[in-house]
């Protein structure tokens, strides 16, 4: 078995994920376990951890994790790194979880225009292993539960800015009037064509509150099957994210023609297609950032490569 | 006791309210239950109607009623009006229930400038209670948990517009990450501060899906108190329909320097804030528009006054 340098742990809201790296940064072999930071019962993260690791727990390599295992309801609190911030200041941020058992990545905090903070738990370290120093300027879309958009100059974080599209989508359907007539609720199931017509819908201009009411009244006329409410809402809500991210970023003067996405799953797929219908290119990003980031920032941090430099590096 | 001349009949989703009316069109009296629609099983609406009427149910003087129970989940349905529609445009789709139990008024469609469909039922019952013919332009705005504008020229409803706001603040509260951090969550709570700053928010440009964020990362941030969240957000999204419902009214050539709020619950108080923020001057609509409006209809359809121009006016 090749020897591993690192065990780089993506430990979020609800399940928690680790690789098992090695001396050239890649990714060996992965685990996952529905352990994230609120299936965590009175603190016992140490005890998950070691589930989670099963027969990797006695390897020595180091242990590095970001997301919500950092946030006040985590192990250890990894205060927030404010926007722009660098490689060296994510690194200036790591925070030793007790007895040395994990090294946490800190989160990323910025405000918007209007002065409202914003964060980030977990997407800084995807962001840090999809773009690199030598690039002057990547818009990344990392879809999620709570989308993310971030400016990344030169490997920096310049800004960023969270959308809540796929929980309001989720919650809505699940919750409000506008599930009562929705057959297909499954944001997995094939992208059909009520997706294109809800991307295009969204990426016209609107407002929101009355936008979404149409997943209502086309299903009540019969304009929209009851099977395709879902995927026209999915669509409608990805395509005004789309074009409210694009306006912010030519704001800030991104020109918004190309994007890197980052994410590895179905919804993925569905943001490909809403960009490309906005005319945007897309770049799929690495399918591993998070891991390939937690590598980087043990590399940076000389928690990897040289025992000496790493003053977090006793395990156990 | 002064004579019922019509028993007006507001029958909505969740709740019905009757009105005994008299000759003048004065409410006499009224009384509710939670017998709206959907909590109506195997369409015993007959049965229904009897509860709720108690001891009127045996006044011979003719029945209205508007709502939901016009609906496809309704007692019978009354087909929707497309816009613009006139008074007698609702009279011509007058629809009698069964054994002429009473006569249901019809709900009004449009579409948007998406040319996506948009419907009310029961509004436009309180809109012609709340504006008559002698008015020239009035810009008339609902508060609900679908709360709609309309612009209303010399008693036509010329278009109007739904937003969700209601129904996303409580399904956000209740079911998103939002709720988390939110500990005071009734928005029949007196208005605070937090609502006034969620409303210059709100009135501000920007993206729903990212702004609602907010009212977890103030929380979060302690920037707002946990027991501010709810109404901090409920300015927040009241605020953006202001501006966006105004921004639709300038579309249209309707300067939108003044509104009529109609409605008699805590939520038009809100409303009346937010407007006042906006530098909107609102005018109050009289507290009972429905019964006002089912009044009007009633008169202008022969049901009351004149018993022999009354096509439904068998009743039991």
């Amino acid at each position: 078995m090749t020897a591993t340098a690192l065990i780089a742990i993506d430990w979020g809201t609800t399940s928690v994920r680790a690789y098992r790296v090695d001396a050239t940064g890649a990714v060996l072999d992965s685990r996952s376990a529905p352990l994230g930071v609120q299936n965590v019962q009175d603190g016992r993260f140490r005890d998950a951890l070691s589930t989670l690791l099963a027969d990797w727990r006695n390897d020595p390599a180091p242990r590095i994790a970001c997301g919500m295992i950092g946030s006040r309801q985590g192990w250890i609190e990894a205060p927030y790194v404010a926007c722009p911030a660098t490689l060296p200041d994510l690194i200036a941020g790591l925070v030793a979880a007790p007895d040395g058992a994990l090294t946490v990545v800190p989160g990323v905090r910025t405000r918007d225009t209007s002065g409202v903070p914003d964060v980030m738990r977990g997407e800084e370290t995807q962001i840090v292993g999809a773009a690199d120093e030598r690039e002057e300027r990547v818009l990344a879309a990392l879809p999620g539960t709570h989308s993310k958009w971030a400016f990344v100059a030169s490997g920096r974080i310049v800004d960023f800015m969270t959308f809540m599209t796929g929980e309001l989508w989720s919650v809505l359907l699940k919750h409000s009037i506008l599930g009562r007539l929705a057959t297909n609720a499954a944001q997995t199931q094939g992208i059909g064509p009520a997706y294109a017509r809800g991307v295009a819908h969204g990426l016209g201009p609107g407002s929101l509150a009355h936008d979404l009411f149409g997943a209502r009244t086309l299903a009540l006329t019969g304009e929209l099957a009851n099977d395709d409410v879902a995927d026209w809402l999915s669509g409608l809500m990805i395509g005004r994210e789309v074009r409210n991210a694009r306006t912010w970023a030519h704001r800030h003067g991104y020109d918004g023609a190309r994007v890197r996405l980052i994410g590895d799953d179905a919804l993925v797929a569905r943001y490909e297609v809403a960009l490309s219908e906005a005319g945007i290119a897309v770049e799929r990003a690495h399918p591993q950032a998070a891991a390939q980031g937690l590598w980087r920032i043990a590399v940076h941090a000389g928690i990897v490569g040289d025992a000496r430099l790493n003053p977090t590096g006793s395990h156990r």
